[in-house]
């Protein structure tokens, strides 16, 4: 069996589009009127390129504060918080804060409206006023020793995971009642002949991440489908072949 | 019968230090090399004035920010997120990151280590440092039309609430079993006679926050124990006391 060998897993800037269009909140950093730092939470939508869209009160105190000088930052972090805190996969996002007008003000609305809940608790109200964040630095954190520096463009021309966000369930089913083929798959497909035991910790568009027990002790470990899935539906087949090819013994 | 009134709940410098006491981790703004801000996460432990202290490595870029220009803020949100973000809890603290030495060195580092799991994944490590945040200023905000400027006096004399992080269950057993008691409370105790329904939101050492159905729509409500507990110990009896009271039909 041959096949063209898809990317181990999605780039840095795709981690960070998922994070970005998969979080309810935020935190944002502004600047106080004495040039100190002033950390806040908001409630937040991404635009289409995966800019920030944010409404916040001009008479709070980070609205103030983006109307007096409209530097921002903002750090995302993944839902489900491991046992470690700092293992959760996070991006920082760094830029300008502009209020939009025209055509930008009607789509920086529509994607809050459509990507926050309750938006209506804030946009009919005169003293709340939207602002996009021009992303002009880009941080990300996948956990322990996964981090990289994103460029702005390829943060703005990827596309968010459609898988990961959805997988949740797919995952818990793998690790309760195929243990044995995830094993399979780690002794396979994932170079660890020695496995003694494995189980799913994630799942994106490109395969599945592994965390595989062996005598060396526990180790990350990564398995590809066979073709990259366009959506979260595709897990199911795309997982069964896996531990068959795993089973065949076979390493693709 | 007569007693004194306690508080009807706690003072928002309570609310602050209990919500710090609780949160494994937080966000940070510190300020890039450009004045800009800088959001990042951290984990952090608190000394028994509410201090907050970091452990951060100075290859990372808030680590690098803060030996730059010690200027800090924080934001601490309350665990048990409600449908909305923006309901809920969460407090902003500002001031000066200072590198502690000495007998302050080995608190911080004492208080980070009881305070942290796993804080020896970063305190061993020699790029990782300790600082203490000086609060200058602190920002409130416990919800909807509840929030309050707190004076850093005032939150480093304060105390956490021992009860409202361990009520949890409680609250979810008077929901679950005793929803005709909290009506008679919302009707005999908290100012709604014509109550129709009423649940249990949260409870801390001075009393029970209910939300009530009413014919004018669903309003906030409080009710005070006839003491102030301790610890979550005294939960139970305090509820059955305030149930037995609502029973009897007095407002106390």
């Amino acid at each position: 069996m041959t096949h063209d060998a898809p990317p181990a897993r999605p780039s840095p800037a795709e981690e960070a589009r998922t994070l970005v269009a998969a979080a309810p909140a935020a935190t944002l950093a502004t600047l106080s009127d004495d040039g100190g730092p002033w950390a806040s939470m908001v409630v937040f939508a991404a635009l289409p390129d995966g800019a920030p869209v944010l409404c916040v009160s001009t008479l709070a105190e980070h609205g103030r504060n983006l109307r007096r000088d409209p530097r921002a930052s903002l750090v995302v972090v993944g839902a489900g918080p491991p046992e470690d805190p700092l293992d959760a996969g996070r991006v920082t996002l760094a830029g300008v804060a502009r209020e939009p007008e025209g055509a930008a003000l009607d789509a920086a609305r529509a994607a809050f409206t459509a990507g926050t809940r309750h938006a209506d608790r804030y946009t009919g109200f005169g003293d709340f006023a939207f602002h996009v964040l021009e992303v002009q630095r880009v941080r990300w954190v996948g956990g322990p020793g996964r981090m990289a520096t994103v460029d702005p463009a390829a943060y703005a021309a990827a596309r968010p995971d459609p898988v990961a966000p959805h997988a949740r369930r797919a995952v818990d089913h793998l690790n309760e009642d195929h243990a044995d083929a995830l094993l399979d798959m780690a002794r396979a497909l994932a170079g660890h002949p020695d496995a003694r035991a494995a189980r799913c910790t994630g799942a994106d568009r490109l395969g599945l991440d592994l965390e595989v027990d062996t005598p060396a002790g526990v180790q990350a470990a990564r398995v590809a489908y066979a073709q990259p899935l366009q959506d979260a539906a595709g897990l199911r087949a795309a997982t069964v072949e896996l531990a068959r090819r795993a089973r065949g013994g076979g390493d693709a």
